[in-house]
């Protein structure tokens, strides 16, 4: 499967035009937004708006009807209620339509045998005109690249390399906006919610083979056909890091599972195993699969788990060291050229030189102290790559406060590129608005210097442990 | 000790005069930025710079020696080379001061032989005279209340009920720094480093025994005196909760805390015992004890661990279910009339109902359906107490968004003060910094309204769940 040259699904995530059933001037009305978001980003292709009184939206000529749309249609939107949805799903099937995105929910998750019966029914008139369905209950496709965005979660089409398969539709717009902040550049996202024809192995497949994808994230609460998902899983894992985030754990959140995308959440024991049989990775949050997948997209893999920390706090420093051996990671001692090369460089007083470096001190710090600083740390043979943690809150005061701060991250760029160790920099902020708008801007500087930024020491340890057991498994399976 | 009238250490932390040895108006001293925090924060009382060329700095006069100051001087701050405080300490002994917080490192924390000789005889020094030490290697004593600011980390006197207790001076100001961000007001603060004569059990008796402090924060990395520590803790504990960190459970953060101050960190399972025996709460992170002190802060102790949550999002609601159950509180299934009075109100598109509460959908929320949702799930029976997530994003990209924010606030502060059931909130922000501003806006305007507010629902649920573990305790032991 992942070899071939084509896969079917590819089309459906570019389409060359796109309908909006339900789309009118109502800023109130979800398909106002989603065509707005089509709008807004400038999509590569034909939109129409279609609406009962085929009212014009944002300046594009309205349609009363698909089938009144004078040229073909490839990908249709849904955002009208439930009951009236079979009877568009035969318009697609008239018009030719390839795939159908149904927004609208209140079908399978309700549990109501009537609503149960609603969906079968779409699903029947979709399969008999070769119609393809994501959803009910959904997002559906995000694909920046070519404009395609539901309610303008994106503000340009720059793009990347990760993918994002999602049974929820919030999460897909809490991943990207977060993500996007946190300096993740996408290539595809998509949700699929009831799951009632393409489901999470389908997409799970797409993103496997599809090359503009290098990292896959998922949210995934539960799988009607476990066996082909597993299959899927596997091979995906060996090609690419695949990172999932189970919702469904725990009994109060299996019950909201049901009446959320109506499937079976499977037990912790049966995800456990498989994440250990086909290799990808588990996370515990929406927040830890962004540092990780940033630590993908940002960092080469160490050469083992030792890490040298230059931090800047005797406490800090402490819980650095503690941080990291609980996610799984060495703090070694360093070397005695390391520690004696250290000990000239930074003063006697209030700085460890042992690893971690609680050096140097004070509110301005020496550039060049600080490189050598770094360059000692990363040459030293017991250390295979570099955490550099710098407060923020200490150098936002005055201009030459900041003037130094940048300084400090060019230093870090500096190391990472000349020497080529893999470093992730920690910026500790209060999150008070000033501290965070620097946050932002560095971050920035060391995502284009090649480092991936971490809020706090925890978040990096965990994140660069889960990389380096990827590239563990990969040497093993390979 | 803790029902007597006066408490020794009291004076200590309410001084009428400071010196500041080495506060100099060079920007790159660490004494500066000392004499800048008093300046800054108008320390209630008179201020001196004492440096070696007797130089006024920020308008205050200078003098050479601490003899020389015309008036008694009760605290003194010393930052200036290690090798030179001895002869600083006998100057305070001739000068009656009563306490020195000694900011300079390079004593006994360095485990040099020569070094742990000079901070005894500092000691030795002091004891003569009466003089007592808090530190070295520390951030000393912050007081908002007095004007008693180090490095200028408090920009106003306002003041409130949490206290900190911290061996580690960067650790101070960081949660110092976050807390203020997040909504919580200090009482005292105090660092105190090495401890060679002020240690943590005389300042964990002395903010037990404190009226302005009823919720007392503590970063911990090992103790002295095991068994007094024990005694001290477990009365604080039953006076108010006692919220610690302790740094250094693993091997490595062990030996970064015998470099860092230079005490023996203690297993983690003799830390363990401790925690269970004495009643104090254990947090892993600032950020936990922030939002820990929080929770203590803003909010009522629930009756029970029953939590009704109104979200939105099925995913979120998922994910919701499972963080409060893994944090150890129950979600129950609310009752039938429940159900069916929410059923009435919101649509049956997209809606859970059962609890998590799904509901209602949308970009701008019907804010008449949004109070009688929250009315009906603090009523129901098997509710202790409400969780309520709202998505900033949302709602930022037009002044009327934001209004519909407002009034979604403004509803749970509502349904807070005239039902009294416990709420807490969760505002998911992308951290972009426009969310980030709104963010900061509504937090302020629940925390007014009593109602904490957290970044994510893991946050809330683990912060809720010790709340109402320390009440539990507090119940059995009085």
């Amino acid at each position: 499967m992942l070899i071939k040259e084509r896969h079917e699904l590819d089309e459906f995530f570019n389409p060359r035009s796109i309908a909006v059933v339900g789309a009118s001037p109502d800023p109130t009305k979800a398909g106002y937004h989603f065509f707005r978001g089509l709008v807004e980003l400038k999509f590569d292709g034909d939109i129409y708006p279609i609406n009962l009184n085929g009212s014009d939206v944002l300046g594009f000529k309205g349609y009363r009807n698909l089938r009144d749309v004078p040229a073909p249609i490839d990908y249709v939107i849904i955002a009208i209620p439930a009951y009236e949805v079979p009877k568009i799903i035969e318009d697609c099937v008239a018009k030719g339509v390839k795939v159908v995105h149904i927004f609208t929910s209140g079908f399978s998750e309700t549990g109501r045998a009537d609503r149960i019966k609603l969906e079968s029914q779409i699903i029947e008139i979709a399969r008999k005109g070769n119609v393809h369905i994501i959803g009910p209950n959904c997002m559906g496709i995000y694909h920046p690249k070519i404009g395609l965005s539901n309610f303008g979660v994106f503000s340009s089409k720059e793009n990347g390399s990760v993918g994002f398969v999602s049974q929820s539709g919030g999460n897909t717009g809490d991943f990207a906006r977060m993500g996007l902040v946190r300096g993740l550049r996408f290539s595809k996202l998509v949700s699929y919610g009831n799951a009632s024809d393409l489901n999470g192995s389908d997409f799970m497949e797409y993103f496997a083979w599809d090359s503009e994808t290098k990292i896959i994230c998922a949210y995934i609460e539960g799988v009607k056909d476990g066996r082909r998902f597993v299959k899927v899983l596997k091979e995906a894992a060996r090609l690419k890091p695949v990172i999932i985030l189970k919702g469904g754990l725990t009994e109060a959140g299996t019950r909201a599972v049901s009446s959320h995308t109506g499937v079976l959440a499977g037990s912790d024991a049966v995800w456990n195993a498989l994440f250990h049989q086909t290799g990808a990775i588990q996370v515990g949050s929406l927040r830890e699969m962004i540092d990780l997948a940033l630590a993908f997209s940002h960092m080469s893999c160490p050469k083992g788990r030792r890490v040298g920390i230059v931090g800047i706090g005797g406490g800090a420093s402490v819980a650095a060291a503690d941080f990291c051996e609980k996610a799984g990671l060495v703090v070694p001692r360093f070397m005695e050229d390391t520690i004696k090369g250290l000990e000239k460089i930074t003063p006697v007083a209030g700085t460890g030189v042992k690893n971690p470096v609680d050096s140097p001190v004070g509110r301005r710090v020496a550039i060049p102290e600080y490189e050598k600083t770094l360059k000692l740390v990363v040459s030293d043979p017991q250390i295979n790559f570099l955490f550099a943690h710098l407060t923020i809150d200490w150098r936002i005061h005055t201009p030459e406060d900041i003037k130094n701060l940048k300084d400090l991250t060019d230093a870090l760029i500096h190391i990472n590129k000349s020497l080529g160790t893999p470093v992730a920099a920690i910026l500790r902020s209060s999150l008070s608005l000033h501290s965070w708008q620097v946050f932002l801007e560095e971050q920035n500087r060391c995502l284009e210097g090649g480092i991936p930024v971490y809020l706090t020491l925890e978040d990096a340890a965990k994140a660069v442990s889960k990389l380096i057991q990827y590239y563990e498994f990969r040497e093993r399976v390979t």
